[in-house]
Protein backbone atom coordinates (compact mmCIF):
# COMPACT_ATOMS: atom_id res chain seq x y z
CA UNK A 1 0.00 0.00 0.00
CA UNK A 2 1.21 3.37 -0.81
CA UNK A 3 0.03 6.64 0.53
CA UNK A 4 -1.15 9.83 -0.81
CA UNK A 5 0.72 12.93 -0.95
CA UNK A 6 -0.98 16.66 -1.28
CA UNK A 7 0.42 19.91 -0.77
CA UNK A 8 -1.02 23.39 -0.28
CA UNK A 9 0.01 25.77 -2.46
CA UNK A 10 -0.55 29.67 -2.37
CA UNK A 11 1.23 33.14 -1.53
CA UNK A 12 1.93 34.86 1.53
CA UNK A 13 -1.44 35.42 2.95
CA UNK A 14 -3.22 32.91 1.08
CA UNK A 15 -4.36 31.16 4.04
CA UNK A 16 -2.90 27.74 2.99
CA UNK A 17 -1.26 27.06 6.24
CA UNK A 18 -4.68 27.76 7.76
CA UNK A 19 -6.00 25.19 5.08
CA UNK A 20 -3.29 22.52 5.15
CA UNK A 21 -4.16 22.39 9.23
CA UNK A 22 -7.94 21.74 8.40
CA UNK A 23 -7.64 19.61 5.64
CA UNK A 24 -5.02 16.97 7.61
CA UNK A 25 -7.74 17.24 10.16
CA UNK A 26 -10.34 16.64 8.24
CA UNK A 27 -8.76 13.75 6.47
CA UNK A 28 -6.78 12.22 9.43
CA UNK A 29 -3.58 12.95 7.64
CA UNK A 30 0.14 13.71 8.64
CA UNK A 31 0.34 17.27 8.97
CA UNK A 32 3.93 19.09 7.66
CA UNK A 33 5.50 21.17 5.81
CA UNK A 34 8.60 23.07 3.61
CA UNK A 35 10.52 24.57 4.81
CA UNK A 36 10.78 22.91 8.17
CA UNK A 37 9.39 19.38 8.28
CA UNK A 38 12.34 18.51 10.32
CA UNK A 39 14.59 19.43 12.86
CA UNK A 40 17.37 20.19 10.57
CA UNK A 41 14.78 21.78 8.61
CA UNK A 42 13.63 24.19 11.18
CA UNK A 43 17.25 25.44 11.30
CA UNK A 44 17.73 25.90 7.46
CA UNK A 45 14.03 27.97 7.94
CA UNK A 46 15.31 29.61 10.19
CA UNK A 47 18.42 30.72 7.87
CA UNK A 48 15.61 31.46 4.95
CA UNK A 49 13.48 33.66 6.72
CA UNK A 50 15.02 35.58 9.44
CA UNK A 51 15.83 39.36 8.33
CA UNK A 52 19.37 39.09 6.55
CA UNK A 53 22.07 39.85 8.83
CA UNK A 54 25.53 42.20 7.65
CA UNK A 55 27.14 40.21 5.60
CA UNK A 56 30.64 39.22 5.96
CA UNK A 57 32.95 38.47 3.15
CA UNK A 58 36.57 36.40 3.69
CA UNK A 59 39.30 38.34 4.81
CA UNK A 60 40.44 40.50 2.52
CA UNK A 61 37.37 39.45 0.28
CA UNK A 62 36.97 42.65 -2.37
CA UNK A 63 33.21 43.96 -3.06
CA UNK A 64 30.02 43.12 -1.62
CA UNK A 65 28.04 41.31 -4.54
CA UNK A 66 25.01 39.63 -2.87
CA UNK A 67 25.89 41.18 0.86
CA UNK A 68 21.98 42.41 1.32
CA UNK A 69 19.76 39.45 2.08
CA UNK A 70 21.21 35.98 -0.18
CA UNK A 71 22.07 35.26 -3.82
CA UNK A 72 18.67 33.45 -4.97
CA UNK A 73 20.66 30.53 -5.91
CA UNK A 74 21.39 29.96 -2.55
CA UNK A 75 17.61 30.92 -1.54
CA UNK A 76 17.11 27.60 -4.23
CA UNK A 77 19.87 25.50 -2.91
CA UNK A 78 18.75 26.30 1.04
CA UNK A 79 14.81 25.42 0.17
CA UNK A 80 16.13 22.12 -1.61
CA UNK A 81 18.13 20.95 0.95
CA UNK A 82 15.26 21.18 3.51
CA UNK A 83 13.16 19.53 0.82
CA UNK A 84 15.61 16.39 0.96
CA UNK A 85 15.45 15.98 4.74
CA UNK A 86 11.99 16.03 4.66
CA UNK A 87 11.43 13.44 1.80
CA UNK A 88 13.87 11.38 3.18
CA UNK A 89 12.84 11.96 6.97
CA UNK A 90 9.23 12.37 6.65
CA UNK A 91 7.59 11.91 3.52
CA UNK A 92 9.07 8.84 2.21
CA UNK A 93 8.84 6.72 5.25
CA UNK A 94 4.55 8.17 5.53
CA UNK A 95 3.81 7.01 2.06
CA UNK A 96 5.87 3.86 2.71
CA UNK A 97 3.56 3.21 5.13
CA UNK A 98 0.15 4.39 3.23
CA UNK A 99 -0.19 7.30 5.02
CA UNK A 100 -1.98 10.24 3.81
CA UNK A 101 0.12 13.80 3.84
CA UNK A 102 -0.60 16.95 4.06
CA UNK A 103 2.11 19.56 2.92
CA UNK A 104 2.03 23.49 3.79
CA UNK A 105 4.15 24.11 0.76
CA UNK A 106 6.61 21.47 -1.56
CA UNK A 107 8.61 22.14 -4.52
CA UNK A 108 6.40 23.38 -6.27
CA UNK A 109 6.21 26.74 -4.06
CA UNK A 110 10.41 26.46 -5.45
CA UNK A 111 9.15 26.82 -8.71
CA UNK A 112 6.94 29.59 -7.81
CA UNK A 113 9.08 31.73 -6.10
CA UNK A 114 12.65 31.04 -7.59
CA UNK A 115 12.19 29.73 -10.76
CA UNK A 116 9.33 32.44 -11.73
CA UNK A 117 9.41 35.55 -9.14
CA UNK A 118 13.08 35.35 -8.74
CA UNK A 119 13.46 34.55 -12.46
CA UNK A 120 15.83 31.88 -12.26
CA UNK A 121 14.19 29.53 -15.13
CA UNK A 122 11.31 26.89 -13.60
CA UNK A 123 13.98 24.19 -15.55
CA UNK A 124 17.32 24.48 -13.42
CA UNK A 125 14.97 24.54 -10.00
CA UNK A 126 12.36 21.81 -11.18
CA UNK A 127 15.64 19.53 -12.38
CA UNK A 128 16.94 20.66 -8.09
CA UNK A 129 13.75 19.67 -6.78
CA UNK A 130 13.62 16.16 -8.84
CA UNK A 131 17.03 15.08 -7.58
CA UNK A 132 16.00 16.28 -3.77
CA UNK A 133 12.97 14.03 -4.19
CA UNK A 134 13.90 11.05 -5.88
CA UNK A 135 11.70 12.22 -8.68
CA UNK A 136 8.74 11.69 -6.31
CA UNK A 137 5.74 14.59 -6.53
CA UNK A 138 3.54 15.19 -4.84
CA UNK A 139 0.02 13.52 -6.04
CA UNK A 140 -1.93 16.72 -6.07
CA UNK A 141 -1.20 20.41 -5.50
CA UNK A 142 -4.29 22.68 -3.86
CA UNK A 143 -3.50 25.93 -4.94
CA UNK A 144 -5.25 28.94 -2.36
CA UNK A 145 -5.29 31.85 -4.72
CA UNK A 146 -6.76 35.06 -4.09
CA UNK A 147 -6.68 38.66 -4.89
CA UNK A 148 -3.42 40.47 -3.73
CA UNK A 149 -5.58 43.02 -1.76
CA UNK A 150 -7.05 40.31 -0.03
CA UNK A 151 -3.90 38.82 0.59
CA UNK A 152 -2.21 41.98 1.69
CA UNK A 153 -4.98 42.56 4.34
CA UNK A 154 -4.55 39.10 6.00
CA UNK A 155 -0.92 39.59 6.51
CA UNK A 156 -1.48 43.03 8.07
CA UNK A 157 -4.03 41.82 10.03
CA UNK A 158 -1.77 39.30 11.57
CA UNK A 159 0.32 42.47 13.11
CA UNK A 160 3.74 40.76 13.37
CA UNK A 161 7.14 41.63 12.12
CA UNK A 162 6.88 39.93 8.77
CA UNK A 163 9.72 37.47 7.89
CA UNK A 164 12.08 38.06 4.71
CA UNK A 165 10.01 36.11 2.16
CA UNK A 166 6.83 38.03 3.14
CA UNK A 167 8.78 41.57 3.28
CA UNK A 168 9.36 41.17 -0.41
CA UNK A 169 7.41 43.94 -2.74
CA UNK A 170 4.04 43.61 -4.25
CA UNK A 171 5.61 43.31 -7.42
CA UNK A 172 7.32 39.90 -6.26
CA UNK A 173 4.13 38.93 -4.73
CA UNK A 174 2.87 39.35 -8.60
CA UNK A 175 4.98 37.16 -9.75
CA UNK A 176 4.56 34.48 -7.72
CA UNK A 177 0.89 34.30 -7.91
CA UNK A 178 1.18 34.26 -11.85
CA UNK A 179 4.05 31.64 -11.58
CA UNK A 180 1.30 29.77 -9.40
CA UNK A 181 -1.32 30.35 -11.77
CA UNK A 182 1.35 29.44 -15.26
CA UNK A 183 2.53 25.89 -13.01
CA UNK A 184 -1.28 24.94 -12.21
CA UNK A 185 -2.25 25.53 -15.92
CA UNK A 186 0.62 23.71 -17.48
CA UNK A 187 -0.30 20.94 -15.13
CA UNK A 188 -3.82 20.20 -14.67
CA UNK A 189 -3.37 16.72 -13.74
CA UNK A 190 -1.15 17.62 -10.81
CA UNK A 191 -3.04 20.87 -9.34
CA UNK A 192 -6.85 22.25 -8.84
CA UNK A 193 -7.38 25.44 -7.64
CA UNK A 194 -9.42 26.88 -5.30
CA UNK A 195 -10.84 30.06 -4.70
CA UNK A 196 -9.64 31.35 -1.18
CA UNK A 197 -11.21 34.49 -0.60
CA UNK A 198 -14.25 33.92 2.08
CA UNK A 199 -14.60 32.85 5.61
CA UNK A 200 -12.11 30.14 6.92
CA UNK A 201 -14.71 27.38 6.93
CA UNK A 202 -16.07 28.65 3.35
CA UNK A 203 -12.29 27.72 1.89
CA UNK A 204 -11.93 24.51 3.86
CA UNK A 205 -14.89 23.17 2.43
CA UNK A 206 -14.00 24.35 -1.00
CA UNK A 207 -10.30 22.39 -0.30
CA UNK A 208 -12.52 19.26 0.93
CA UNK A 209 -14.32 19.10 -1.90
CA UNK A 210 -11.89 19.60 -4.47
CA UNK A 211 -9.38 17.01 -2.88
CA UNK A 212 -12.45 14.33 -2.66
CA UNK A 213 -13.17 15.11 -5.95
CA UNK A 214 -9.87 14.16 -7.43
CA UNK A 215 -8.83 11.52 -4.97
CA UNK A 216 -9.88 8.35 -3.86
CA UNK A 217 -9.44 8.43 -0.14
CA UNK B 1 41.98 42.24 -16.12
CA UNK B 2 40.01 38.67 -14.42
CA UNK B 3 42.03 37.08 -11.33
CA UNK B 4 43.08 33.76 -10.85
CA UNK B 5 41.02 30.98 -8.75
CA UNK B 6 43.33 28.28 -7.05
CA UNK B 7 41.26 25.53 -4.89
CA UNK B 8 43.57 23.56 -1.87
CA UNK B 9 41.79 20.31 -1.83
CA UNK B 10 42.17 16.73 -0.02
CA UNK B 11 40.94 14.77 2.48
CA UNK B 12 40.75 15.51 6.66
CA UNK B 13 44.16 15.86 7.77
CA UNK B 14 46.05 15.94 4.85
CA UNK B 15 47.29 19.85 6.03
CA UNK B 16 45.68 21.27 3.26
CA UNK B 17 44.19 24.47 5.41
CA UNK B 18 47.42 25.23 6.60
CA UNK B 19 48.53 25.19 3.32
CA UNK B 20 46.09 27.48 1.85
CA UNK B 21 46.75 29.35 4.02
CA UNK B 22 50.53 29.62 3.56
CA UNK B 23 49.80 29.75 -0.13
CA UNK B 24 47.62 32.62 0.49
CA UNK B 25 50.31 34.88 2.30
CA UNK B 26 53.04 33.71 -0.18
CA UNK B 27 51.10 35.10 -3.29
CA UNK B 28 49.07 38.07 -1.60
CA UNK B 29 45.67 36.51 -2.34
CA UNK B 30 42.48 36.59 -0.92
CA UNK B 31 42.55 33.76 1.58
CA UNK B 32 38.83 32.28 1.83
CA UNK B 33 37.02 28.49 2.62
CA UNK B 34 34.39 26.15 1.54
CA UNK B 35 32.00 25.89 3.59
CA UNK B 36 31.85 29.17 5.48
CA UNK B 37 33.28 31.72 3.84
CA UNK B 38 30.22 33.73 4.14
CA UNK B 39 28.65 34.88 7.33
CA UNK B 40 25.87 33.34 6.08
CA UNK B 41 28.09 30.13 4.97
CA UNK B 42 29.46 30.01 8.33
CA UNK B 43 25.57 29.31 10.01
CA UNK B 44 25.46 26.73 7.39
CA UNK B 45 29.18 25.08 8.08
CA UNK B 46 27.60 25.34 11.30
CA UNK B 47 24.48 22.79 10.25
CA UNK B 48 27.06 20.80 8.11
CA UNK B 49 29.98 19.66 10.86
CA UNK B 50 27.93 20.27 14.17
CA UNK B 51 27.44 16.65 15.41
CA UNK B 52 24.11 15.08 14.59
CA UNK B 53 21.05 16.22 16.89
CA UNK B 54 18.07 13.81 17.75
CA UNK B 55 16.05 14.75 14.60
CA UNK B 56 12.10 15.24 15.10
CA UNK B 57 9.83 14.48 12.56
CA UNK B 58 7.04 16.60 11.81
CA UNK B 59 3.67 15.71 14.74
CA UNK B 60 2.33 12.34 13.61
CA UNK B 61 4.92 11.49 11.10
CA UNK B 62 5.60 7.88 11.03
CA UNK B 63 9.54 6.48 10.97
CA UNK B 64 12.65 7.64 11.27
CA UNK B 65 14.49 6.43 8.64
CA UNK B 66 16.92 9.29 7.71
CA UNK B 67 16.84 10.68 11.55
CA UNK B 68 20.59 9.85 12.40
CA UNK B 69 22.84 12.92 10.51
CA UNK B 70 21.29 13.87 7.60
CA UNK B 71 20.18 12.52 4.59
CA UNK B 72 23.30 12.78 1.53
CA UNK B 73 21.55 14.62 -1.12
CA UNK B 74 20.82 17.36 2.03
CA UNK B 75 24.46 17.04 2.94
CA UNK B 76 24.79 18.28 -0.73
CA UNK B 77 22.41 20.67 -1.46
CA UNK B 78 24.00 22.56 1.81
CA UNK B 79 27.12 22.57 1.04
CA UNK B 80 25.89 23.67 -3.33
CA UNK B 81 24.08 26.70 -0.63
CA UNK B 82 27.00 27.42 1.08
CA UNK B 83 28.82 27.44 -2.49
CA UNK B 84 26.33 30.04 -4.60
CA UNK B 85 26.49 32.63 -1.47
CA UNK B 86 30.30 32.29 -1.46
CA UNK B 87 30.33 32.29 -5.17
CA UNK B 88 28.12 35.41 -5.09
CA UNK B 89 29.68 37.61 -2.43
CA UNK B 90 33.45 36.54 -2.47
CA UNK B 91 34.99 34.94 -5.40
CA UNK B 92 32.78 36.48 -8.24
CA UNK B 93 33.49 39.85 -7.36
CA UNK B 94 36.82 39.21 -6.26
CA UNK B 95 37.54 37.65 -9.51
CA UNK B 96 36.70 40.32 -11.39
CA UNK B 97 38.53 43.08 -9.34
CA UNK B 98 41.57 40.93 -10.80
CA UNK B 99 42.43 39.34 -7.41
CA UNK B 100 43.94 36.29 -6.88
CA UNK B 101 41.75 33.71 -4.79
CA UNK B 102 42.89 30.90 -2.91
CA UNK B 103 40.17 29.06 -1.14
CA UNK B 104 40.50 25.67 0.92
CA UNK B 105 38.20 23.66 -0.53
CA UNK B 106 35.92 24.27 -3.55
CA UNK B 107 32.92 22.43 -5.55
CA UNK B 108 36.22 19.78 -6.03
CA UNK B 109 35.42 18.49 -2.78
CA UNK B 110 31.55 18.03 -3.35
CA UNK B 111 32.15 16.01 -6.26
CA UNK B 112 35.18 13.29 -4.44
CA UNK B 113 32.87 13.56 -0.93
CA UNK B 114 29.22 13.05 -1.87
CA UNK B 115 29.41 12.05 -5.45
CA UNK B 116 32.13 9.39 -4.63
CA UNK B 117 32.39 8.81 -1.06
CA UNK B 118 28.53 8.59 -0.33
CA UNK B 119 27.94 7.29 -4.19
CA UNK B 120 25.95 10.24 -5.04
CA UNK B 121 27.57 9.72 -8.05
CA UNK B 122 30.25 13.16 -9.36
CA UNK B 123 27.69 13.80 -12.79
CA UNK B 124 24.18 15.21 -10.70
CA UNK B 125 26.66 16.46 -8.22
CA UNK B 126 28.60 18.32 -10.78
CA UNK B 127 25.31 19.46 -12.26
CA UNK B 128 24.32 20.95 -9.14
CA UNK B 129 27.88 23.04 -8.56
CA UNK B 130 27.67 23.98 -11.82
CA UNK B 131 24.70 25.59 -11.34
CA UNK B 132 25.67 27.14 -8.08
CA UNK B 133 29.05 28.60 -9.58
CA UNK B 134 27.21 30.07 -13.03
CA UNK B 135 29.36 27.72 -14.99
CA UNK B 136 32.72 29.20 -13.22
CA UNK B 137 35.23 26.74 -11.60
CA UNK B 138 38.50 27.12 -10.15
CA UNK B 139 41.13 28.25 -12.50
CA UNK B 140 43.39 25.09 -10.81
CA UNK B 141 43.16 22.72 -7.65
CA UNK B 142 45.94 21.50 -5.99
CA UNK B 143 45.82 18.11 -4.07
CA UNK B 144 47.18 17.91 -1.20
CA UNK B 145 48.02 14.16 -0.84
CA UNK B 146 48.86 11.93 2.44
CA UNK B 147 48.66 8.30 2.90
CA UNK B 148 45.28 7.02 5.40
CA UNK B 149 47.76 6.86 7.87
CA UNK B 150 49.81 10.10 8.40
CA UNK B 151 46.15 11.78 7.99
CA UNK B 152 45.13 9.77 10.70
CA UNK B 153 48.07 10.71 12.87
CA UNK B 154 47.48 14.43 12.37
CA UNK B 155 43.75 14.42 13.31
CA UNK B 156 44.26 12.74 16.39
CA UNK B 157 47.69 14.74 17.07
CA UNK B 158 45.39 17.95 16.87
CA UNK B 159 43.72 16.39 19.81
CA UNK B 160 39.94 17.85 19.15
CA UNK B 161 36.55 16.54 19.28
CA UNK B 162 36.18 15.84 15.30
CA UNK B 163 33.10 17.25 13.34
CA UNK B 164 30.93 15.06 12.22
CA UNK B 165 32.76 14.26 8.27
CA UNK B 166 36.00 14.30 10.01
CA UNK B 167 34.33 11.17 12.35
CA UNK B 168 33.34 9.01 9.20
CA UNK B 169 35.25 5.85 9.02
CA UNK B 170 38.35 4.55 7.65
CA UNK B 171 36.52 3.41 4.53
CA UNK B 172 34.95 6.67 4.12
CA UNK B 173 38.11 8.39 4.37
CA UNK B 174 39.11 6.32 1.78
CA UNK B 175 36.82 6.80 -0.61
CA UNK B 176 37.15 10.31 -0.82
CA UNK B 177 40.92 10.04 -1.44
CA UNK B 178 40.42 7.30 -4.05
CA UNK B 179 37.48 9.90 -5.20
CA UNK B 180 40.46 12.87 -5.33
CA UNK B 181 42.49 10.93 -7.42
CA UNK B 182 40.16 9.96 -9.81
CA UNK B 183 39.04 13.35 -10.22
CA UNK B 184 42.44 14.92 -10.69
CA UNK B 185 43.15 11.93 -13.52
CA UNK B 186 40.56 12.83 -15.19
CA UNK B 187 41.23 16.37 -15.62
CA UNK B 188 44.55 17.10 -15.92
CA UNK B 189 44.70 20.44 -17.27
CA UNK B 190 42.63 21.75 -13.96
CA UNK B 191 44.59 19.50 -11.39
CA UNK B 192 47.89 19.18 -9.88
CA UNK B 193 48.66 16.45 -6.56
CA UNK B 194 51.20 17.43 -4.45
CA UNK B 195 52.72 14.98 -2.08
CA UNK B 196 51.63 16.09 1.40
CA UNK B 197 53.80 13.71 3.48
CA UNK B 198 56.36 15.88 5.05
CA UNK B 199 57.33 19.13 6.87
CA UNK B 200 54.85 22.22 6.61
CA UNK B 201 57.57 24.07 4.94
CA UNK B 202 58.31 21.31 2.64
CA UNK B 203 54.86 20.70 1.73
CA UNK B 204 54.65 24.80 1.38
CA UNK B 205 57.53 24.80 -0.93
CA UNK B 206 55.79 21.96 -3.41
CA UNK B 207 52.36 23.69 -3.52
CA UNK B 208 54.10 26.78 -4.43
CA UNK B 209 56.10 25.26 -7.12
CA UNK B 210 53.81 23.65 -8.52
CA UNK B 211 51.33 26.46 -8.76
CA UNK B 212 54.28 29.05 -9.94
CA UNK B 213 54.33 25.82 -12.16
CA UNK B 214 51.08 25.83 -13.76
CA UNK B 215 50.05 29.32 -13.43
CA UNK B 216 51.55 32.69 -14.23
CA UNK B 217 51.15 34.81 -11.24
Amino acid sequence: MTGCWIALEGGEGSGKSTQARRLASALGAVLTREPGGTALGARIRELLLSPAEPAAGAAGAAGAAGAAGMDPRTETLLMAADRAEHFAAVISPALAAGLVVVSDRSAWSSLAYQGYARELGAGAVRGISDWAMHGRWPDLAVLVDVPPAVAAGRLAAAGRVPDRLEAEGASFHGLVRAGFAALAADSPDRWVVVDGDGSEEAVAARVLAAVNDRLAL
